[in-house]
């Protein structure tokens, strides 16, 4: 088993919860108000390990590619969100109790009970339960809707598992047929619960004291991009492609929120629009990726309705056509890189790819990271090659051009029958109508126009139907003639590749990932968090609370803090294994110690989180191998060939 | 006349808020639908101008200071606002067009009538205007409030000048007097206008789906910390004083958002609650800032009516009580360090002492920075001394305890009347009203009590009133005798010390004090950003559009990058010296050029921003002088010392 295998399959949740809590990763907010449901605050570790996983975001995606970084505004105009139908669709659906009023989230209530008669069959049949990593949740869920033990029929069995698997895809009217097919009443009350209602999950509010402008809070950072999309254009001198990138707020007023960090009203959000020529989604980097070994799960597998993951590179699945286009195929192995390097377990990590019905109609494809945890498998990065959708629904709504030109190769020369009109005629006997006239005719396809002048020069005459009005049109109206025209322009609409990062859900992961217990007593709990991103690179420990060892820690720390280094003293009563204990329930990946040897000698203990390996030198070598450690220039296997190995023994004397 | 001075008396406001927008540092949310006033998105530069404050402000004071750093919600439970007195009380004043229902900020409304008076006051006599500088603004208050050329009578100037000044202190009633005196209307329609009514200024929200639960958007992150201060306390071992710090998002729904970033509905804070022992606000680090020198205007020069500056140091302020005490002193003196260190004009930059009446009544001593830009002194960082009051109602309401607790060197021994009582016969004596009467009793102080004893021993009976009724006390229901008690414990609620930044307005004010435009031709604009917050580091031109070039450009980008340096290359067709014009308006300071000599002999030239000078040498060692001068750790004259001038020739052959 390996470490990670090791950590999943020991994983015990709520001393998990508790260390959280404990060392204020974070807290349900406004606890001493009783808190809000789907709303937390970071601590100090928890903000500072958020902050870090930022940074790194940045320095991998921003930095490496380049790419242009936006900061818009959360509050959005009620216009933009009704353009992009996120005013229309973008809602769940609720249902109540019909007696108490009480609220739930449709599809999860139908979950939740389907499940626990799926539970209740499996213990009237004696089936023995699934492991406990991931039935954690299951039992919290258990405290709501307590399984009886009744057995089901084979039937009702396949058909409420039938159901269960496709939970997610269900509209408002099915989820109210499963409701009456299913006798699914309040779990509680045993009361009967209404029709599914659509329930909008923006937040809206009024702008300004007249009550007459209409926002909402932002559910995703995507329409700032897409509406500043010619200012980016031409800050980027009119080329394609390029990427915008912002880290950002958003919201979204979940009906029922649960599932701590991965499911809140509020979370930053880290996304980028990739814009590209349509007809070249190739990207100059991809060989970089294409190698990469990646876990897939297709369309067509689920289709199956199995789950087994496919093993592939990413060169493969784009040259097999499994993941639509190259630019897509790089973002998903640059996100798999990502989250790697910021402490997620790599065997716990797949894409797997939306069916149809569940992609929006105008999507081309699209891949969630999912990571699994003990909530089972979350997505926590999406990755969707959205089209033209989004610029030409904002193109079209405010006039503006949202698109690219470029110079062809080669100018494209055309003759093309072309109308020139005797505008005071037309005007005179169309009134207002000619302009409508007018369009409708030069609107019309080639053969069209070829029959139009047909008849126009044998009949005089030709009707044309606009809206519900006929028109004769008089051959003195019009002169239709071959023009020839030189183009050198191309004008197109990019498409968007939008890689979109949850990133409290990516931060709650790597903290899971990460915790384990020692062997040698499971009261020792540990964070392993990558270098890179724990809260805090080094602890400072004075080895008793004498001033002289204080005042040396606290020098200690303003010369590493001047190297880079974030470090904290702890110069509490607690004792020495105390404290340890303490940093590395942070996930703080070094220690040193400061003694009287410090004083006298000028050494420092340096040790190891992980292992607990002590190595031993002068301070300005400690510090020196910290600041490579930190840097990710050396590892510690590195640093016990520099520093020798600390004996527990100094001459003090 | 200094670089500084002289960047001020040449500011030409329209050329500067072209070139913000045309650089995209920021621009109107929402531009493409028209925009919505109090609203701004910020494009690549102004992201990572932004980007780069924050980092300075956190390495400045959370790293430097080791303050514990906190991420709280935006969305605030109505309750926690209603404790703070946000929901009562953080209004303004607005008035209607009785006619046409358009809506003004009444001391608005009342300062732009009164200075457009004042101003037809002056034409009338033929006094000259105030400088261009500060004069922008007002101009265009003039295209909504035309100015008449009418004279005032002597008293009439004195009566409007004064109420000018006091502009920010009227209450909506006075206000309204002041519309009734001063025959103030709507002054386009010259309809009346109603009387002040109360506006408040936050977006409110309905948490959920039931409706019932109230939220507000936070209109600043302080409660975030207050609410978490027990967690924070733990945190840092039970122990004052310490500091906790966040930056975020606010939200304020202003009546009629103007002067662009300097009054807006969403802006982003960094704000810092210093937790600090009442008794001993003596900082450890003051001696660091006592001797520097600031400007100071403090109350008693205001209530003169004086504007004149102070210049004193903190050390000198702290002694002669000018400041009320040293962490507050400290704060000052770091705040006025990091304005400066990122740009902010020393000579433009004032520290201004809250009058009494301006303060909130709990406030010991508020300081706010301000920053002198076209729109006259704004306050762009607020340092207040909070008392005790926001932990204290927080701890009332929520019945949580918000204290600290430190050991005494010396227990306290105390003897004192306490009482016992016979609690049977108090229940049955008064029933439900028992447990009121005992507290009452017990909470009276020692004089009292000694009095309520000896009539208990002479009468044998004492009645007290609790609320609005009598309770006859018998001696049979208590004892009343001295108890010794031995205290080793202080209880105290902290104060608090607040810096809170307005970091829009800070960056504004930056950009503003680093434009000025080349004597040599006033359209070549520079913004001399410090290198530290500049957006981009270096520049990177190949000299002209040849596809090796083109490689060799992008390869340096590479390197540049891997040595972290945020550098972009322009490899437009625009000339060299219109690329070079781009990036003085970007306010990158370095620029590259690679030209053949580069493919030839491995050498590239260093441009400086400021000077136009340029410097030659190997593609690693100008990497290396780049590198050092992004770090801070050299200057551009020392690296003029590293790197031989480029004349202008090479040996490309």
């Amino acid at each position: 088993m390996s470490v990670m295998e090791s950590r999943a399959a020991t994983f015990d949740k709520p001393q998990f919860e508790q260390l959280m809590a404990k060392r204020f990763f974070y807290t349900p907010a406004f606890e001493i108000y009783g808190g809000v449901a789907g709303l937390y605050d970071y601590g100090p570790p928890g903000s500072s390990l958020q902050s870090n996983i930022l940074h790194a975001w940045r320095q991998h995606f921003i930095v490496e590619e380049d790419m242009l970084e936006l900061d818009t505004t959360i509050m959005t105009l009620s216009d933009v969100l009704v353009t992009s139908g996120h005013v229309a669709k973008f809602s769940d659906w609720m249902c109540k109790d019909v007696k108490t009023g009480e609220i739930f989230r449709a599809d999860h209530l139908v979950e939740a009970v389907l499940e626990a008669r799926l539970k209740g069959d499996k213990e009237a049949r004696g089936i023995a339960e699934a492991p406990v990593a991931v039935e954690d949740d299951k039992k919290k869920k258990k405290k709501k809707v307590a399984s009886t033990a009744i057995k089901l029929s084979d039937e009702e069995v396949k058909e409420t598992e039938y159901v269960l698997a496709q939970i997610d895809n269900y509209s408002g009217a099915e989820l109210g047929e499963l409701i009456r097919k299913f006798k699914i009443v309040n779990p509680e009350t045993k009361n009967e619960v209404s029709e599914p209602e659509e329930f909008n999950l923006m937040f809206s509010n009024s702008i300004g004291p007249t009550g007459y402008l209409k926002g909402y809070l932002r559910p995703e950072t995507a329409q700032g991009h897409f509406v500043n999309f010619s200012r980016l254009l031409e800050f980027n001198n009119g080329k394609v492609p390029f990427a915008s990138a912002q880290i950002g707020r958003s919201f979204r007023n979940e009906i029922s929120p649960r599932q701590g960090l991965l499911r809140v009203r509020e979370f930053t959000m880290a996304e980028i629009e990739h814009f590209v020529d349509p007809l070249d989604k190739r990207h100059a980097r991809f060989s970089e990726v294409k190698d990469l070994k990646l876990s897939l799960l297709p369309k067509d597998v689920q289709l199956e309705g199995k789950t087994e993951l496919v093993e592939m590179t990413v060169g493969d699945a784009v040259d097999k056509q499994i993941i639509d286009n190259e630019t897509l195929g790089y973002f998903i192995g640059r996100i798999h890189l990502f989250l790697v390097s910021i402490g997620i377990d790599p065997s716990r990590l797949r894409f797997r790819q939306h069916m149809d019905n569940e992609m929006a109609h105008y999507a081309a494809d699209c891949w969630d990271a999912e990571i699994q945890s003990s909530y089972g498998w979350i997505e926590c990065v999406g990755c969707a090659d959205r089209s033209a959708y989004d610029l030409s629904v904002h193109a079209e709504k405010t006039k503006q051009r949202l698109s690219v030109q470029v110079l062809l190769p080669e100018p494209v020369i055309e003759t093309k029958l072309a109308c020139t009109w005797d505008k005071k005629t037309v005007g005179m006997a169309f009134k207002k109508e000619a302009g409508a006239v007018m369009a409708h005719v030069e609107a019309l396809d080639q053969d069209k126009l070829t029959a139009l002048k047909t008849e126009l020069e044998s009949n005089g005459k030709y009707t044309v139907t606009v809206g519900e009005a006929s028109h004769e049109i008089l051959a003195a109206y019009v002169k239709i003639e071959p023009k020839t025209t030189k183009t050198n322009i191309r004008e197109f609409t990019p498409n968007v590749i939008e890689p979109s990062f949850g990133i409290g859900r990516i931060l709650y992961s790597v903290l899971e990932h990460s915790f384990w217990r020692r062997e040698s007593d499971s009261a020792r709990q540990v964070l392993s968090l990558p270098t890179a991103v724990a809260p805090f690179k080094c602890l400072i420990v004075p080895i008793s609370n004498n001033p002289e060892l204080s005042r040396a820690a606290h020098e200690l720390s303003l010369k590493m803090r001047k190297a880079g280094i974030a470090c904290r003293v702890d110069d509490s009563g607690a004792s020495i294994g105390k404290r340890y204990s303490r940093n590395d329930e942070l996930g703080t990946p070094f220690g040193a110690t400061v003694d009287f040897a410090s004083v006298k000698n000028g050494t420092i203990t340096l040790r190891e989180r992980d292992t607990t390996e002590q190595l031993i030198g002068s301070i300005d070598e400690v510090i020196s191998v910290i600041s490579q450690l930190v840097k990710g220039q050396i590892d510690w296997s590195k640093a016990t060939g520099i520093l020798p190995a600390y004996s527990g023994e100094q001459d003090v004397e």
